[in-house]
């Protein structure tokens, strides 16, 4: 897990000294804390303030942009900024702090922590990489096979661990690696080889998995819960499912090899690879107890998540019920889920933003941007207006370092204008989800994992964002066709 | 820190390895499942439900009296059986997913997580310790002096950190083992020379200060929200302050002396101890830029919660400012945060119980305990009542290895028949409220501390005993005399 910890999405920055006061660190805080103030100020001062908007709930858009701001910019971790916001939100922007604090007792940031607990089970007991090398012994004869391998990987883990930086940073870039080196493809040189085909069409894919499931990635349950507030539109992870197997697999047939186009691997056949995995896979024996226990939970999980709409056993209320499994079995630990800290980093973040982003709407201010947005459409027919939304949403996410910040700031805005223009409200919903996921794939920072990937230094930034940008066109081109083809045909519009 | 941790509420029989089938754990985790099942079925089936009593709520009931069993036997961590037994609560006990989880957004819980960051800064900035050199180097030169002076350390502290955990066993305990062995009393037969004495003077004195303050102990707070939410009766950290200083300076001052008589040391005069104290805080040197930052936010925050009738500035709000600050000002960083295993898991198992023990008291229960309870009385005077309840209340702390524990499960029934009985409110509420504190002297299980000044096996388990038993008559004598007139003084009664 030592992956995992250095690149979580506050300890980045953390150190555990104060920098001298004129290090670039200093420089980089307090020229940060500028603009935050700056943009606080511009929101207050300079932007007219509806008349349906209470000052307080102005003051609460400002309070909520500046934490978006300090979430891209980062002076303070992003749990520290998004600490403050909420403390702030109590004292200037109109919420008690039993509304500010109410966050951190939702079901849906519960659900994401129980996700959390399981796989860290499916990683400690060593399941996940057995399950990557079961994946390559079958098709990692080539290289083209060892990148389908991983992404299926992926996306297996996908239906249940909605953290992209465990999941794709933890356990499956760890096998890409061992891959690389195995046929001498280091950073440098060598990368050509093998490395550098592997790393970008292995990312490629996992950006794609993030968009497929309800738990996909830790941002979708919290679009599930914009869905049903907004416009109690109901997002099970069963539904979620339906909608993004058929143009997620179409993704993922077409991306690896759209990537193996643009940046060719030297070596092609790595029948190493697939006697790699073998020879692992017999060096860790029969699976263990406790390998076998979590594989059992993980899939009662991903059972029960999927036969829903018949027991009617919150999504939530499951996802705990296999943790309490995991700490009565003894695979877990009570020590491994206090000293977990990637979870309660997450916890603190993105439980405060999720009340911000509620109580945001709450004080009307979503729809009032929404109005105006939609002022500037005219009369559009809702086609014309879902398209042009759909290319600027996507494409906005070049100004984001986290598809749950990118999610919270846009999601609300652009699904209530489009809803407001008559268009079907599954269509919306789906749309904007999963388009954000699969945006992080534009750049080297856009969610957890990117940075963790782009560090190994494989490839170069330029090479990085060209790929990014010519899959976009692809995945954008597949689920605007095919996705939308589908959602119409399953009745989600 | 290693000492906290190895201490926690739940930590303490942790293994990360299942122990094996046929081991003495796994045996009692057996035995103690089968009794908490037993406990269940036995509230279920042989007490008969009151009519008002819904169902539900009786089997949620049945759900808080097995969890704390669980928190008494521990057949698994305390934490993971509370979050297991709101798990069951969101099933069975007829709350929904988001009642059962509403604790972990309350602002009492987080006032606890934000009195444990401050905590910690106080700890790791060395600041805590340089307050008890300060102490010992004033008044150390007898052993019955240090004694006095660790005890008015932990009472400084005490007015800012509710983890006595933190408190007294992370920053006294160490100190007071130091001072012995400066004196070469090491357990066993040097015992007697001054580390016997020391040890149970301190551990008597850190469990008066728990009850002097709003922030003596995580409970404390817990003890407040039941006196608002079932009496509307508003304790404020100013008016428990107010109620507490005089009744506790006095149990301060006589318990040591107490102690003193009961456990004589063989070395009285110890000017040895305030050489040391001088010498170590000649050796720390001037406080260091973040040991004066961590100062001047301690102090503020005690100031803004003092004077919170002036500026309305909500109390754990002001306690989150604290933290913040810490965090901007670099004392605290954010992996400190969220690597602070003591922190989550009380966050845990309190914000569970906290949720537990409301919806109980929502459900009726409560109080239709207090009525079954109170038939038992006749028609006897209020007064005879409390002191009744008061004796039964104190001494059943002999069954509980937590305050938390005892507060929740008995001062509502407690406190909901004495009011009810005529009694006045305020009085009922402060005596419940203390006595739980100093009820844990009983015994070297009584809260968290105790296993750890125990631990070091400077004193018998009989003696340990006597001690804790006769300070408790010196305890009660002096807190239903002084502390009863002293409140009737102060307008509390």
């Amino acid at each position: 897990m030592a992956y995992l910890d250095s690149t979580t999405i506050s300890s980045d920055r953390d150190s555990s000294t104060t920098p001298a006061p004129d290090s670039p660190d200093t420089r980089h805080r307090i020229l940060s804390a500028l603009v935050l103030v700056a943009l606080y100020l511009a929101i207050q001062f300079l932007l007219p303030r509806p008349a349906s908007v209470a000052p307080a709930g102005w003051r609460l858009l400002g309070i909520f942009v500046a934490a978006i701001g300090a979430l891209m910019l980062r002076p303070i971790p992003g749990g520290a900024a998004v600490l403050i916001a909420v403390i702030l939100a109590s004292i200037f922007g109109g919420l008690t702090i039993q509304q500010a604090l109410g966050g951190y007792g939702d079901p849906t940031v519960w659900l994401v922590m129980a996700a959390f607990t399981i796989s860290n089970a499916l990683i400690k007991t060593g399941l996940a990489r057995r399950i990557a090398l079961l994946f390559i012994r079958t098709v990692g004869q080539t290289s083209l096979g060892v990148c389908y391998a991983l992404s299926a990987t992926d996306m297996v883990l996908a239906s249940v661990i909605p953290s992209n930086g465990a999941r794709s940073g933890g356990v499956v870039l760890p096998i890409v690696r061992s891959v690389a080196e195995l046929y001498g493809s280091l950073p440098g040189p060598s990368a050509a080889l093998v490395g550098s085909f592997l790393v970008t069409g292995v990312y490629q894919g996992i950006c794609i998995t993030a968009a497929m499931f309800f738990t996909g990635q830790a941002s979708n349950p919290l679009a599930a819960k914009m869905a049903a507030d907004m416009f109690h539109y109901p997002v099970t992870w069963a539904l979620w499912f339906a909608a993004g197997i058929v143009p997620g697999l179409c993704s993922l047939a077409v991306v690896p090899w759209v990537v193996y186009r643009l940046d060719p691997p030297v070596i092609r056949k790595t029948p190493e690879a697939a006697t790699f995995a073998a020879r692992e896979l017999e060096r860790m024996g029969p699976a263990a107890r406790s390998q076998k226990i979590a594989g059992g939970i993980f899939i009662s999980v991903c059972a029960l998540w999927i036969t829903s709409a018949f027991h009617h056993l919150d999504i939530t209320v499951t996802a705990l019920l296999g943790s309490a499994a995991l700490l009565l079995t003894g695979v877990l630990t009570w020590n491994d889920v206090v000293s977990d800290r990637a979870a309660w980093d997450i916890f603190i973040w993105y439980g405060g933003l999720l009340q911000l982003g509620k109580s945001l709407n709450d004080a009307g201010v979503t729809r009032e941007f929404a109005r105006s947005v939609g002022g500037m459409f005219g009369t559009a027919n809702w086609v014309v207006v879902l398209a042009a939304a759909l290319v600027i949403y996507f494409y906005a996410h070049y100004g984001f370092a986290s598809i749950t910040a990118h999610m919270l700031a846009m999601f609300p805005p652009f699904a209530a204008l489009l809803v407001a223009r008559k268009a079907p409200a599954g269509l919306v919903i789906f749309s904007f989800a999963c388009f954000a996921n699969f945006a992080a794939g534009l750049t080297n920072y856009g969610t957890t994992p990117s940075p963790m990937f782009y560090a190994h230094g494989y490839v170069s930034f330029q090479k990085w964002w060209r790929i990014g940008f010519v899959v976009s066109l692809v995945n954008l081109a597949i689920w605007s066709t095919v996705g939308f083809a589908w959602w119409k045909l399953i009745g989600i519009w």
